[in-house]
Formats: structure tokens, C-alpha cells, sequence
């Protein structure tokens, strides 16, 4: 490994000048702003880092594979990775342009450089380092890198069904997202599905004078009562059979977990909260956090919502609730289970319609490439990372361990503070080096943990 | 009557021309347009129908008031309107333009039309047909047109406050709002009171992740556990006291009420709902409207309310709630009543402000006047009018009833369909001259009471 960390040493610049160009690339999916040519300026510097890419076309944005296949008997990687980017509004915010990368403080500030661009950077610039130094690499390496993560990666699951003997592989690999508040590094195994579901009730036809709220139903105050059959104070759940296909916790998700730093008064400050809900089964944030599913009202709106005062007897009341899943629950069943307990408390006439639906991912704590991961972090970052059995974030994890049945494990690159989807979104330098570093020592120690 | 009641059949097709003068005239309130010049307008016309006429001007727009004191010693009338308009917005929807005055099917329509400039112009052409034909009337009749009905008539009160000389009355007639769908004329002996709230329940300083429902406090879910502590699923409100004051029915009211043609199957379908709320304590539709107080949401938002999803733990959950109060009840109280409620529920955090302050107002049914109205009506729509012991609604009656300490008794001359504060604001032409007359009648059975 020493050449090729002395090689990565005498590219920086090298590699913060190429990274510049792919930054300056716009891609913002959501509104379809430069996203194709973002594709074809990756898939070039892949064949410039001498990577064999191609370019597959979806219903949407382009998906950028890649390949470096050395030996049909190593052990194959899979990198995940998304090169299309949040749209920079408020444009005001920004200190200084979202698209022109900036060095500032030890960071990098522009539009996608944390999320995702530099970290799936870091994967592409070690395998360059391995064929540069060494010739080949000491395993086989896949690149799957999509352009619609901002819109829900809706292509990224029948890419990979048409796909299952190309992107055939032993793990997968992925840098997004941040590490330790403490700077320490840090390894996500898991993240949480997605029910998202609105419902509506209606009541009349139109908005009425709010005088007739004596003989006609509100549906907001309908609403409230349908709401408060759904979660109880503290928060927990009580839609009839939410929690009922919930896999029980192992000792070491739960060892996992309490090894995590986690100090409750700077979490409180760091979101701006004075307390955390009371009476949970933990005090433990990340125990809270990554275990527990959520019934989130994300939104609610009923009658007249500007400033100051109308009377209306609103029509409708609309409610907006995402669903976060563990795993044993699947999306479909928790929709029906949803339905179902409206039905059974007298809401046969409420609307429900879902929006995304994803199933939860879990990698185990003890899989044999989890240490892989960990060996290669300690020697790109010289610390022992924290281990994250799961994380509160949704993300198409399933993909790769329900559908390529392999274990997938996030090395974030990423401080904190990347301000992702916000303006001044940044990529801390450190972390960036540290990464290609570790993305490096990947091969090697995946390599030698089937040698073994 | 007789000849008074001719001298007004030779002069409809001049009431109209005047009455399009004076409805060409925008006097849009919420807006500052055209007040003043129409408060001049109106003068004038009074001044034309010989009546004393002077303008006072208020923080906002003018009060025009007017008089003919016949004789100290007879019986005083106070005639309430307001010259002041609904916005005419949306302008597309308009059939004829909304400040030019246009006759189609037997109807007036223009802005304004019924809601209030035709309905008080008739009390100005009954006391000009007094003077014209009888040389005085048989009552002194004093006028108190505001211009501020549309924006909650804020200077009223203060203006009622401090000329209660000038103002001294027996009784306070007006003609607003619509008479019964059957056609029958309509006598209204009290409005409801308003306390209208704002409560804001605050968690965190911003929009937090939605990952983070299991740790802190969704402020939608506690505005759900908040407002359940409010009302049950009968629409009874559950607020601790709310009805603590609410003075006891009489039997007088509960047989008005009874006597009010109703037929729920017709009602439904005009409101456009397929059941009135199940579980009341009665099934007349006009028992809950006129006597029960309400609690209703006006309004309710937090977190994203777009079309589509967006997980989003909201910083803050919002609620307006509208509370009609009957008498016995009064705004102030019922305000603290909702504070205290709040406190000893567990959200003395919940932030809580006022806008509108309505103290309730009813007249007895059996008022001597009252009967006074029903002659008049008779004698001008020649049918039994419905008794309305109060109405659903809220108006500043009890500046009447309350500070000036008279019974205060609404005859309305426009019919259902009139669409006040919609497009295509009418007032029906047969309403409006049996309007002139029941006005023109009123100040004879007024004297006749007195004197008897």
C-alpha cells in the first residue's frame, strides 16, 4: 500500500483540478438542467483513470457503469455512487458561486461536492492509483453510478433487475452522506424504508361559512381524531399491527449501537431543541434513532392557513405522513396495515394515496467485510471508526442486499458540517485525501480478507 | 299607509336610478378605495330625502349619520346599515360588471347590491315618503351608517361609546343578510359572538430531518394531542367550562325555532353534504345553528403542504379556531377559559393570540317591538314572517343591545340566492320594493305600539 499512498500524495492537485471540472458540471435532476453531459464528462474521466465505462440510458437520467474486471476468481466490488446534485437554491445564501468550486477554510464549497461527487470521486481516483502503481488491481471493481438519487432513484431498481449478471458482485461499497460528529470515522450497515402516504378526508363540496360547524362534520377536527388513533404521546405508534412484523434486535446492533459517542446535551444544542421526547424506551439518541420506526406528520393543512383571521369551514384536510421502516416491515404490507386501521376506526371514507415506498436495508454487524471496511478506514484516517448498524436516512439499499443479495456498507468521507442539500454545501480537504486513502486500501484488504 | 304606499309605487323607477347612483360608487373598505367619496354620496342622498345628514370621520373610513327628530316626546327609531363593500374579486366571474348596476331575470346585480347598500337605502325612501306625503313622521328616526362593516367594524363601538346622546334611541331596526329560503319574510333577533384564536405549538428553530420523529417533538402530533383535548367526535366541545356560562333556553326561543320551516333532505343538498353531524342533541337543523356555540378549525398547517412529498420534521404546527358564542357567554372569558384549558393540559408552551371579539347579542322574542317588525313586514310582503330567535352569524349587535341597551331587531329584504361576497352579488327587485314598504310601515306600527 505505501507506493500507492505516496502515488495519491503527488496527485493531489492533480486530482482536485479534475474533481473542479466534474463539480463545475451541473446536474441537477430534478429539473433535468445538464445531467446528460455531467454523464458523459464522468464516464470520460472514468476512461481517463483507466476504467472501462459505458453509458446506459434510462426513462429519465443516464446511468454511468464502469469496470475494471482483472480475474474471474477474485472477489468482485461493487461502488455505488450518484453524480447528479440538489438544485443550489436560495442562491442568495451561497458565500460564493453554488457551480464554482471554492477553497475556503480547509473545504471545498459548491453544489453537490459532498453529495455525492467528491466521495464517489475518491473510488474512481484508487483504482487509478492501483493500475498506475501496481498494473491491476487485487480484485475486480464495478461502478454504478446514478444521475436520479435527488428524484428517488426510480430507474436504479429496474437497472439492476435487467442488469443482475453485469453488476454480479460479493459486496458493495459506497461513500455519501457524513461520519462522526467526533470526526471519527464511520461505517453505516443499514438504513430505514419509506412509507410515505397522504390522506385526505373531504367533507362538502366547497369551503362553507364556518357557521355551519354545529351540523356539518369539519374534516380537520375529523382529521385530529383519525390522527390520534394513529401515535401516542411518546411518540409510539398505535396503528393497529405497525410494530407486528418489527425483526427483534440482536446484541450486537444493540452493542453496536451503545458504543456510538453520543452526548445528549450537545445533540439537544446541535438541533436546536431543550429536550428529547420523554418516556421512550431509551434514553440512548442513536438507540432512538436507528431502531425505532417513525410515523412523521411531515405536513398538514386544512381551511385558510395565510396571516390573520378568516372564517371558513374547510372542505378537505389533507396530511402528509412518511413512514420510516426497520427491518421485518416492507412498505407494501404497512400501507395495507395502515388502511386496514383506518377502515377498522370508522375512516373507510378517508383517501390514502402513497408517494415513496422503499424497503429497509440491514447489513449484519458482524459480516466478515464490515471489518474490511474497517481495516481500510483505519488506515486511511489512522482512527477506529464507529460503527452504525443502521442510520435514519432512507436510501436504496435494498437494492443491493435484497435484490443483489450482497451486504452493502457506506464510508462516508464527508465532516458533519457538509451542509448537503443546503447552500454552502462543502467537502472538508481532509476527509477528502483521507478518503481516497481508504477507498485505496478497499482492494487490499477485501483482497486479503478472501485470501484468508 | 294607503297614500304613502302609493307615493312609493309612483316613484320606483326613480328609487332605481338613485339606488345606481349610489352603487356605482365603489366604497371598497378593505381596501381604502372610494369610501369617503361614497360616505359624501350618501349624505347627499339623505340630505335630498330630507333628512339631516353630517359625516364623522373615524381612525378608518366615515360613520354618516343622519335624523329627523320629529318631537322629543315620540318614540326613537335607530336605523343601522353600512355603505361599505365586499372586494368584487374574481373579477372573472362576473356576469356584468360588478360596480355597473344590471337588471336581468328580476334582479339587480352589482357589488354591493344587497349586502348593505339597497337594504339601508330603503329606510331613507320610507322616511322621504313620510315627509313627502305626511309633511313629518309619526317618529323621530335617527341613521348610523358605517363604512367599516366589511373589515369587523372596529370604530363602532368607540363611536357608539362616546355620542350615546346623540344615538339615545328605543330601538335599532336594520336590514341586512337574507330573508327565509321559502320566501317568507324574516325577522332576526340576535347574532352570535366571536372569539377567534391562533395557537401555535413551537419545537425546534427550524425544519428538522424527518429521521428525527423518534427523538424530538413533532409539533403536528402534539397540535393532534392538543386540539383532541377539545372537542369529541360529536362536535360537543370539550374545552374544561366552555359552556359554564351559556344562559338556559326559554321556551319562547326553543318554539321560534321549531316554527322554522326546515327539511334536512333540502338543506343537505344545498350545502352539499350527504349527513349533518350524527349524536346532537337535536336533530333540527336550525336548533344547532342558532343555539349552540362552535369551535371550529378555520384553519390548520404545519410542515409541507405542496403537491407531492417532502419528509420534513416541521418546526411548528399552527391552528386557527373560530368560537361562535351565544349568550351568557363572552369573548374575554372564554379566551382565558381556552388558556387555562391549555395549562392544566400540559401546553403552557402553546402560544396563544386573539383577533376577533364579538360579545353575543339576542333580543327576547317576545319584545313588544318585535311585533312591531312582524306588522310591518306583514303589511309589506303580505305573508307571516319566520321568527329567527338568533342566526348562525356574527355582526356588532350588541353595540345595540349591549351599549346602548335597546332591542335590536334585523328585517332583511334580499333573498337566499343573493351571493353576498361572491361574484354576482344580487338583490332581487321585488324584495327590494317590498322592502321600501315594510321600511315605510315601520315607523306607523312604531307610533301605534307606543301610543296603545
Amino acid at each position: 500500500m505505501k507506493e500507492i499512498f505516496e502515488y495519491i500524495e503527488q496527485h493531489h492537485d492533480a486530482y482536485l483540478e479534475e474533481l473542479f471540472t466534474f463539480l463545475r458540471c451541473k446536474s441537477i435532476s430534478t429539473r433535468d438542467e445538464g445531467v446528460k453531459e455531467c454523464a458523459e464528462l464522468l464516464a470520460g474521466i472514468m476512461e481517463k483513470s483507466k476504467i472501462k465505462a459505458s453509458i446506459y440510458p434510462t426513462d429519465r437520467h443516464p446511468i454511468v457503469y464502469g469496470e475494471r474486471i482483472e480475474d474471474e476468481t477474485l472477489p468482485t466490488m461493487l461502488v455505488y455512487g450518484h453524480y447528479d446534485v440538489q438544485p443550489p437554491e436560495p442562491l442568495g445564501e451561497w458565500e460564493s458561486e453554488p457551480f464554482e468550486p471554492t477553497i475556503r477554510d480547509g473545504k471545498i464549497f459548491c453544489r453537490g461536492v459532498s453529495d455525492d461527487k467528491s466521495q464517489l470521486f475518491t473510488h474512481i481516483k484508487a483504482a487509478q492509483a492501483w493500475a498506475e502503481v501496481k498494473g491491476r488491481l487485487p480484485v475486480n471493481i464495478k461502478y454504478l453510478f446514478e444521475g436520479e438519487e435527488e428524484i428517488g432513484s426510480p430507474d436504479l431498481l429496474p437497472f439492476v433487475e435487467s442488469h443482475k449478471e453485469l453488476l454480479k458482485c460479493d459486496v458493495c461499497f459506497y461513500s455519501d452522506s457524513h461520519y462522526h460528529e467526533s470526526g471519527r470515522p464511520q461505517i453505516n450497515l443499514g438504513v430505514k424504508g419509506l412509507c410515505y402516504v397522504e390522506i385526505t378526508l373531504r367533507e362538502a363540496e366547497t369551503d362553507l361559512h364556518s357557521m355551519m360547524a354545529t351540523c356539518i362534520q369539519n374534516p380537520a377536527w375529523r382529521m385530529v381524531k383519525l390522527l390520534n388513533t394513529m401515535r401516542d404521546a411518546e411518540s409510539n405508534i398505535t396503528i393497529d399491527g405497525f410494530y407486528d412484523d418489527v425483526r427483534p434486535l440482536n446484541q450486537l446492533e444493540i452493542d453496536a449501537v451503545s458504543k456510538i459517542p453520543s452526548d445528549n446535551e450537545v445533540l439537544k444544542k446541535q438541533y436546536g431543541v431543550d429536550h428529547f421526547i420523554k418516556g421512550r424506551k431509551s434514553d440512548n439518541f442513536y438507540y432512538n434513532l436507528i431502531f425505532e420506526p417513525t410515523c412523521n406528520i411531515a405536513g398538514i393543512s386544512s381551511g385558510f392557513t395565510g396571516n390573520g383571521s378568516k372564517t371558513v369551514l374547510p372542505r378537505e384536510a389533507v396530511v402528509k405522513i412518511d413512514m420510516r421502516l426497520v427491518p421485518g416491515q416492507t412498505p407494501d404490507k404497512i400501507y395495507e396495515t395502515l388502511r386496514r386501521h383506518l377502515d377498522n376506526h370508522g375512516f373507510e371514507d378517508a383517501q390514502l394515496k402513497h408517494y415513496g415506498m422503499v424497503t429497509p436495508s440491514r447489513t449484519p454487524v458482524d459480516h466478515p467485510y464490515v471489518e474490511v471496511a474497517a481495516q481500510a478506514l483505519r488506515e486511511g484516517f489512522h482512527e477506529e471508526p464507529v460503527i452504525f448498524p443502521g442510520i435514519g436516512g432512507v436510501a436504496p439499499d435494498f437494492v443491493f442486499t435484497g435484490h443483489l443479495g450482497v451486504p452493502s456498507i457506506v464510508i462516508p468521507y464527508a465532516a458533519a458540517d457538509q451542509k448537503n442539500h443546503a447552500p454552502n454545501e462543502s467537502m472538508v480537504l481532509d476527509g477528502f485525501f483521507k478518503g481516497i486513502r481508504t477507498s485505496a486500501a478497499l482492494p487490499y484488504y477485501l483482497a486479503k480478507k478472501t485470501q484468508a
